[in-house]
């Protein structure tokens, strides 16, 4: 359909107005309507925008504006290239939204000059599409991540429209490359659509990109290749590329509209493309073309600033006065400085205004989970030790119930591992969502289910943050040696979080759950090749008030914790448990209270009676298990030594208050862990943290800490656990080398332990599995092994080797 | 060409005796040539290979073999689907490679039982193409990374070919995904040719995998727009498959050698499609087609074990003997066990054997790096802080030798940065290798490039990696903040690093140098988006015998200490260093001794005569200058303090020698730092790293650490200091608060840096830069400012912005 001379104008109008928006923010300290010529001191002291992108953004946001108008479309707009802020908060201030939240930037003269002053500027805001920006999702500090924040927030919004622009250097890291295949799980009967614009404006900082320099077939190829029709817009003639461009987003628009229509009157769907757009415009389009006699516009120097010296150099500053009034602002703003009602006219209404839509602010849309009573879901514990659960299996039982309960806003999202992390009792209610080919052979792969699984860690995690920002629920499970692929991208979900505690028009979000499994301490199997619990040192580097670690010992306590993250808003929950048979130590209500103190004494595995001489404490499902077995040990060979068991789930608690909401007071914690005993801890990951956790504690010096030292190899789980030094025996021997009144009668008991480590590596190189007394080990108040019961089998052997991909 | 029938049964026969082999060692303790039946203790009790991608390896190997030996092709394999370790271990045994670095492990049946038995057991190898086995530089524990060490392998070795197989899980991976337009970067003139084959076996743990079940000319297409013609081999009756893939496997190899061919005879080159494989045959293919009446082969049911209960049913062993005896061992070993001659026809000689293939052992090959004495390009330091220099840009004239004097084993990696982190004088002498389109407006873009720039960290840091095991020599040069996208990636170099310090026959290859630029110090412009120094932490958790750590504070420092990992071997060396104009504190005869040293006093900013009140230390660049002018500002306000500055370049030495090769005694330790003074320590990173350093010092309680604390917004350099508490303002404060001896007397001054840290932000607020004082501050003995000159023109203001992508 030909693009009538009146709504051509129209776009281009706000096209204009926000692109003088966009350069005024760049540049200008004053003078926004270049009411004099501009002054020295107009301009900004250090200049920190990117022109490049700019332009492609306004483009698409104008375009979307006459799409949403005349077809009252429910719409977001994800920014994905770099240092889209000046885009981003033009058009939210030309539609009225800037202002509604920041009641200071006026649409005004006064608005538009603290608008231009804030930009990049000590005490404003920053230069990517960040939190503070409204009708944002999506940063783009570090690139990649668009497309899956897109699907993300499309997953179960049936009539949203999300428009994800993709910059064509982004185009080349791996998790955007990754993500465009996102589209072979969404399904168009309960999903919403994405729109992924291809900017090809052709380089980066300093060098052309690679999609802009292979031919043009290849691109269209590998376009198709992932799944789309592309509608290609391509040209630096303004009015031409109006008329293109609304052509496409109508086309584009109706092609999703059909395929949805058509999945929605039948309730399922093939898989057939979706529409996208390659849109082809110079970089800095509309910007200088020459600067100093080199070309600009159209290069990687129109990345930044194009031009550079406008403070110092007249020439330079003219020439931006003549770029600035290119945009003929007479035309746009009235006196006032406000926008006039011809530009206006293309914004939607209310909050269809895509800076105003709730989608792009999920707290406003939370509603909490409604969740099980975790003790519903509790295994039944006698006494401690006395029998034994995969907790993850028990937790995929409780999560049975959430997924059912919350049929449109909870999704498991997760790397292809659901089974083999034993949350397969979830396909008793849902199942894998794919659109692509399902075979009879596959199990529990359906058109529309809630289990999200690819292969890249990245766009699960994308995926994620885009359904927890537009206010839904999330678990990710993870084995814990694969989740550090997404390092970077906690870091800046977490600094997103972070930032929007004090961003008052923005209501919490729900927290992004980790449930990490396959753990380090049984990735035996794998030999030494990418085991590392170092995620949690990761993420305690984040800032204290939106990071939690939680090590639930047993089955219940996993329960319990889920429970809490799962209720809990605004947070980067991180739970490690492994999903191997264990055994169950605490019963529901002591589960629930325990993890409630989040640290605490275990009387039925102490004989200090108040008065310790050591303390063994644990933090994680294996070390509490070897420091138990350690207590046993000590139990029947030491039987004089009063011991006292801490066993630590919240992990931070054990900072001080001042560090971390959650830290003990000092006299809670030298309650637990007196001021001048020694303390044997036992720790799921590197030792080190331990210390930096109870820095300035008053015993700190007493702590002695076993943990995860980069050892290991093909070997049992047990093995692993004597080569970095945390297994029972070791432990004994830490206990009785820090308790020098134990005197010379320990020095059998030490001997003892030396002895049964060697005997036990000898036995396993020889049996290829872990000592009998290993695998029969059970807990009793004697220490003694009970008779007639042996957990071994279930536990040590068996086939089950789905710990890795 | 159509393959005669006697060469076909070559292929079968190699074929049946790798896939027999690697059967075996899935499953076997004893009975190798099933002399007789299978009885339980024959079987292992923990069953943890994974069997369904092992055949299509083989299948591959055996071509390849065939290619190798008809053509004399020099060829190295790179078995990118996890756990292919059977495979590779199995034709490196074949091929006699094995026993000749692992002689207990005879080509015999005595040897093929101890093969047999040490896979995946305890004190064996691993699961995964590890280190251990010969002709591997890629283990495959995390996935997606082979077509980057693949291409990083053949760079710069014109006669290499190497064969990646891409499994189809790993296909899905972001970092996959992305390195697949990694044959933009191939010079066929200089380089040599990756050949990817992708194996669609369709099935990933427990889901069909998404390239399976898109349309077939969907993924033709991608492949197609991934720059590749696409020769498909498909079937399930293996003759027919070898028929088709060696037609593929030669048409594949004529059109390499015809695109080298005609690019060596111009000298250059246009861009084309390289060829590839697409291999479509079943998952675990040749095994059991059902066990237990469900379908197993050519379904996500083979992915690990096929017959799960082989020890305890009888079944599940019988079902498993037929399967070995279905590949006629007889046929294949003779009575001692020994390959039968016409299996070992087909085996490649002497280094033709892709098992020992030097190229996949890289010490082997590696030549010391040509360096110049860094002193050539040391800057000339009339005193400290008399003269500022771009270290990063300094270190970039260095390079220009080191380019130069090392035309064919040194290259620099990294994402579209090198011009923006400084070490753009590298383009006097090299280019960036591209070869896609070349434009007129492009700057130092060339068709021999040796700098390698793609807006993918995960595709630099796999190039880096392949290029190092193959035995050269590289830089990673990357902002601080992004070189968390590769955490993973390092984990698992770190620990290839770890274990082949203990393969004697993998001699040392070079070390993986970073240089980290842009840090979290000047992202100030950024917002608080995606900053962060954890990568030091991440490192630091690695085994210390392979990890270093230097923050050189200046020009001279860098110089130095990249000299000196540039020429050191087998380790991850990080250096974090700024490319903005900086203060020069070293000579260039200082510097060598400080880095040497790795910490020290520096004497010129120091007043304690050996009896210090208070020591001030730094490590990193702009905490030595914010230390530094705390110190003046003690000279000036308190100057009866006697104070010692230490400035640390190696982060290690504060280690105790226990922990970490380069670790300071204790003496030298309390040396510098005392043992009872308080000690004021400004930090580059998080600051509980360097409490975890000085673990169990004598003075440990005494250190008072600034660093980055996860505070930042868009604001100046010195504000970003501010927020995190590390400006000089602060630590003056921190001194004070620290030495009560001071008493009343330094309350004013207490009360001044207050006054004045407020002063200075809201100078900021107000002018967007920092205060003059702070921007024209420099270091005097005095601690009075000289006159006449600034240097906060260079240093703090301008329009150099290029800070980010």
């Amino acid at each position: 359909m030909t693009l009538a001379e009146p709504d051509l104008d129209r776009i281009d109008r706000w096209f204009r107005a926000a692109n003088y928006l966009s350069v005024g923010q760049i540049y200008l300290l004053d003078n926004p309507l270049l009411e004099r010529a501009l002054e020295p001191e107009d301009i900004k002291p250090r200049l920190l925008g990117h022109w490049g992108t700019t332009p492609g953004l306004n483009l698409v946001y104008a375009h979307l504006n006459r799409l949403i108008r005349e077809r009252d479309v429910d719409a977001i707009f994800l920014a994905g290239p770099g240092h889209g802020g000046p885009a981003a908060v033009a058009n939210a201030w030309l539609e009225g939204t800037y202002s509604e939240v920041y009641p200071h930037i006026s649409r005004d003269a006064e608005g538009m000059q603290r608008l231009f002053r804030q930009f990049s500027f000590p005490g404003g805001i920053p230069s990517h599409v960040a939190p503070e920006t409204p009708g944002s999702i999506h940063e783009g500090g570090e690139l990649g991540y668009v497309l899956s924040h897109a699907y993300g927030a499309a997953f179960d919004n049936p009539d949203l429209l999300v428009t994800a622009v993709v910059g064509d250097g982004e185009f080349e890291t791996g998790p955007l490359a990754a993500s465009w295949h996102a589209n072979k799980f969404v399904d168009p009967v309960r999903d919403g659509a994405v729109l992924p614009v291809l900017h090809l404006n052709g380089y980066k900082i300093a060098n052309p990109t690679v999609p802009a320099r292979i031919p043009r077939e290849e691109l269209l190829s590998l376009l198709r290749g992932y799944g789309h029709e592309v509608l290609t817009v391509e040209g630096d003639d303004v009015r031409d590329v109006h008329r293109q461009l609304a052509d496409a987003m109508e086309t584009a628009h109706d092609r999703i509209r059909s395929i949805q229509a058509a999945a929605r009157e039948s309730g399922t769907y093939d898989w057939q493309p979706w529409p996208m757009i390659l849109l082809v415009t110079p970089k800095g389009w509309t910007g200088p073309r020459e600067v100093d006699g080199v070309r600009v516009e159209g290069t990687w120097r129109a990345h930044q600033v194009p031009l550079g010296a406008t403070r110092d150099n007249d020439a330079h500053r003219a020439q931006l006065q003549e770029w600035m009034e290119s945009y003929r602002p007479e035309e746009l703003f009235d006196e006032q400085g406000a926008p006039r009602p011809d530009v206006l006219e293309l914004a939607p209404r209310g909050v269809r205004r895509m800076s105003a839509n709730p989608h792009a602010n999920g707290g406003l849309l939370r509603r909490p989970l409604r969740l099980p009573d975790f003790r519903d879901h509790a295994v039944e514990v006698k006494e401690p030790g006395g029998s034994i659960h995969e907790p993850t299996r028990v937790f995929g039982q409780y999560l049975v119930d959430v997924v059912r309960d919350n049929p449109t806003n909870f999704r498991i999202f997760g790397p292809d591992e659901t089974a083999s992390n034993r949350l397969d009792p979830v396909y008793e209610v849902t199942d894998k969502a794919f659109a692509g080919e399902i075979r009879e052979v596959d199990e529990h792969l359906a058109r529309h289910g809630r289990v999200l699984e690819i292969l890249s860690e990245h766009t699960c995690q994308g995926w994620a943050e885009g359904y927890l920002l537009t206010g839904r629920h999330a678990l990710f499970s993870c084995y814990e040696a694969f989740i550090h692929i997404i390092d970077s991208m906690l870091n800046q979900h977490a600094k997103w979080l972070k930032t929007t505690r004090d961003i008052g028009w923005r209501p919490p979000v729900s927290s992004l759950n980790y449930l990490l499994t396959s753990h380090v301490w049984r990735q035996d199997h794998n030999g030494f090749s990418h085991q590392d619990p170092g995620f949690i040192d990761h993420v305690v580097n984040k800032k204290s008030s939106v990071v939690r670690v939680y090590l639930p010992p047993d089955t219940n306590t996993l329960l319990s914790t889920m429970q809490h993250c799962l209720a809990s808003q605004h947070y980067v929950n991180v739970v490690v448990s492994g999903k191997q048979p264990g055994f169950d130590w605490l019963g529901a209500d002591e589960a629930d209270l325990h993890c409630a103190r989040g640290a605490g004494i275990w009387d039925w595995a102490s004989n200090d009676d108040g008065d310790p001489d050591v303390v063994i404490a644990a933090a994680g499902d294996v070390p509490t298990l070897e420091a138990l077995a350690a207590v046993s040990l000590i139990r029947e060979h030491l039987p004089e030594l009063r011991v006292r068991f801490v066993n630590v789930v919240d992990l931070m608690k054990l900072q001080s208050e001042s560090e971390h909401p959650h830290g003990m007071p000092d006299r809670e914690f030298d309650g637990l862990f007196t001021t001048d005993k020694p303390v044997v801890f036992a720790y799921h990951g590197y030792p080190w943290l331990i210390h930096r956790l109870i820095y300035r504690r008053t015993g700190e010096d007493n702590f002695h800490v076993r943990g995860y030292k980069e050892e290991g190899t093909t070997t049992t789980p047990f093995d692993m656990a004597m080569m970095n030094d945390l297994d029972r025996y070791h432990l004994v021997m830490d206990v009785i080398d820090r308790v020098p009144s134990l005197g010379r009668a320990a020095a059998g008991t030490r001997q003892l332990m030396v002895d049964t480590r060697r005997r036990a590596r000898q036995w396993t190189r020889d049996h290829g599995e872990d000592l009998p007394e290993v695998r029969d080990w059970r807990w009793t108040e004697s220490g003694e092994p009970r008779k007639g019961w042996s957990p071994s089998v279930d536990v040590a052997v068996g086939t089950d080797t789905s710990a890795d991909s």
